[in-house]
């Protein structure tokens, strides 16, 4: 199978790579589509030591079913494969699993490829009709629709009552606000510096768009959630800024380990500070269950491109020339 | 009246000061012991803005109530005085209150005085037999009674399952274990570096005490509950570490303003991190009725001095010479 190697730092070669086979008791998945992630992003620049070089990349990725009993489904593929009989598994935080893998850190290979094998829990039927490019959404949107979920639960309020804010305009804040939408929410403002990316997503119904700064920006002290799908210091002073009294942050980006966070106002204004990694199994589900049905719109804001031209898509999005908030590799398979 | 006044960086002046008149609608309260918090040390230390020379600290205090129609009652005082018609208010938030007062803040003078004028709704009623020095407990125990109940609602669980830790061995620190205790954990350490206070708390019933590092402290990654009753970068970088996957970290106190918390681990494990500020009405009412019953054990680990005496008292703890988590000092009356 052809696949996108990361080779080192800065440096995507697409090459020829041994298929891997079907795992003890997994499904082997021709991939149809594959998402390009922050985290991906991380890892080509060098930042991630958990996926080090010669590596594939990619774990958002749809694709069909090859060989076995399933054969020919089409499925998403929740690509966090957790042990299910730890503590954490037991108690449905599959997320939190102290075994967990996931495809594109070892020792799994990632989707940036033409097949993966993963266990036939992780892989969630697509129903006729809904186009695998959509499909591959379900992980990047599921991260904001777990975050939603759990900033809820600490308001303790309907999502309709409140004022909402999401920082970054890249597939995980805009999965985040589409999930705050699908979720009740109904003032939403996504926060996104790149001008081309705002114009991008003006017409993408369900939340507001500016820059940081703007007028049209919510004021600080005025939001009840803040979601934070950047995860630098400078994001997190932001959303400290902007949380109300009493009010959420829930983070979800991976950029700076430290800093940030005025942790005085967030002590004398009782804010809180979700950290939120992934999704359980059930949100995994319940955003492709939502893509399914429409409840996260026409999820046209994407962009694909032929998983040869990988790297050109790695260089054009670390220069913020991409107006999409996701681009998504094609594999191409020999008949 | 007397009262210990400060009159600049590192000063208290014992000397006359003209009584306080009841406010309209107010009673005036007697003020028979009134503790020695770290905020009064903050700003004897020159160190919080909201504090100004020259200015009446104290704010945790209990008395006699003089005159007016509850003349004679014994009560211990709730300083945070809220406008009960905002937002937060009507949701039984006073602490959120954006109105807010304190005593001992700009426009109101604090305890460490023979008098104080306060809304008959701050004052709770002490049932004979019960020494008012330990009711003046009641503001410095509900303020880690309020965190041990926003940590428990976020965790979901029952505290008795629970490992707790608690970072500082003063009267915020004494008073979270106390109230996880009361609120049913089981196992709770505390952490404190100072061995002459260590030595004081050992035989404390209801949690243990160690070093930071002794192999008796709670493994990182290892604890359900976190409370910070210090708030320094250094033991929010301790809480971060320790706490475990889906974790909460619950933050009292106002030592730094900001640093200290690994978020990247904070993301990667879900570890919460609450901000808590004071109590609700509900909180101090509640803390005050486990004082009364005993659930917060004999509170003998306090030390009382004259107030005339409370310069002394402050440079003692700030040189860390006092074993005592809490010095409560004593107005002197004339008859």
């Amino acid at each position: 199978m052809k696949a996108l190697v990361y080779t080192g730092v800065g440096e995507l070669t697409y090459s020829d790579s041994p298929a891997p086979q079907a795992r003890d008791g997994e499904h082997l998945i021709r991939i149809e589509a594959s998402g390009i992630c922050g985290s991906d992003m991380h890892a080509f620049l060098g930042h991630d030591e958990r996926r080090p070089a010669p590596l594939i990349l990619g774990h958002e990725a749809a694709g069909v079913i090859t060989g076995g009993a399933r054969d020919g489904e089409r499925v998403t593929i929740n690509p966090l494969v957790a042990c299910g009989h730890c503590e954490n598994c037991t108690a449905s935080l599959e997320n939190l699993c102290s075994n967990r893998q996931i495809i594109s850190m070892p020792p799994r290979q990632g989707a940036f490829a033409g097949y993966v094998s993963m266990p036939g829990r992780n892989l969630v039927a697509v129903p006729d009709g809904v186009d695998l490019r959509h499909a591959a959404l379900a992980e990047p949107i599921a991260c904001g629709w777990h975050a939603v979920r759990l900033g809820k639960r600490i308001l303790g309020k309907d999502l309709s009552d409140m004022r909402c804010a999401v920082i970054g305009g890249g597939a995980i804040g805009v999965g985040a606000a589409l999930a705050l939408h699908a979720q009740g929410a109904r003032d939403i403002t996504v926060i996104e510096p790149n001008e081309l990316r705002r114009a991008r997503l003006a017409d993408v119904a369900g939340f507001e768009v500016c820059a940081p700064g703007e007028p049209a920006a919510p004021e600080n002290g005025s939001v009840d959630l803040v979601i934070d799908g950047v995860g630098y210091a400078g994001t997190r002073a932001a959303a400290s800024a902007m949380a109300r009294a009493g009010g959420v942050i829930a983070h979800i980006g991976l950029g700076e380990a430290t800093g940030g966070l005025d942790i005085r106002r967030m002590t004398l204004q009782e804010i809180t500070f979700i950290g939120t990694y992934t999704y359980t199994a059930q949100d995994f589900a319940d955003t492709a269950a939502a893509i399914f049905d429409g409840r996260l719109g026409p999820l046209d804001w994407i962009e694909t491109r032929p998983l040869a031209d990988g790297q050109a898509a790695f260089t054009d999005i670390r220069a913020g020339n991409v107006a999409a908030p996701k681009i998504i590799l094609i594999p191409e398979h020999e008949e």
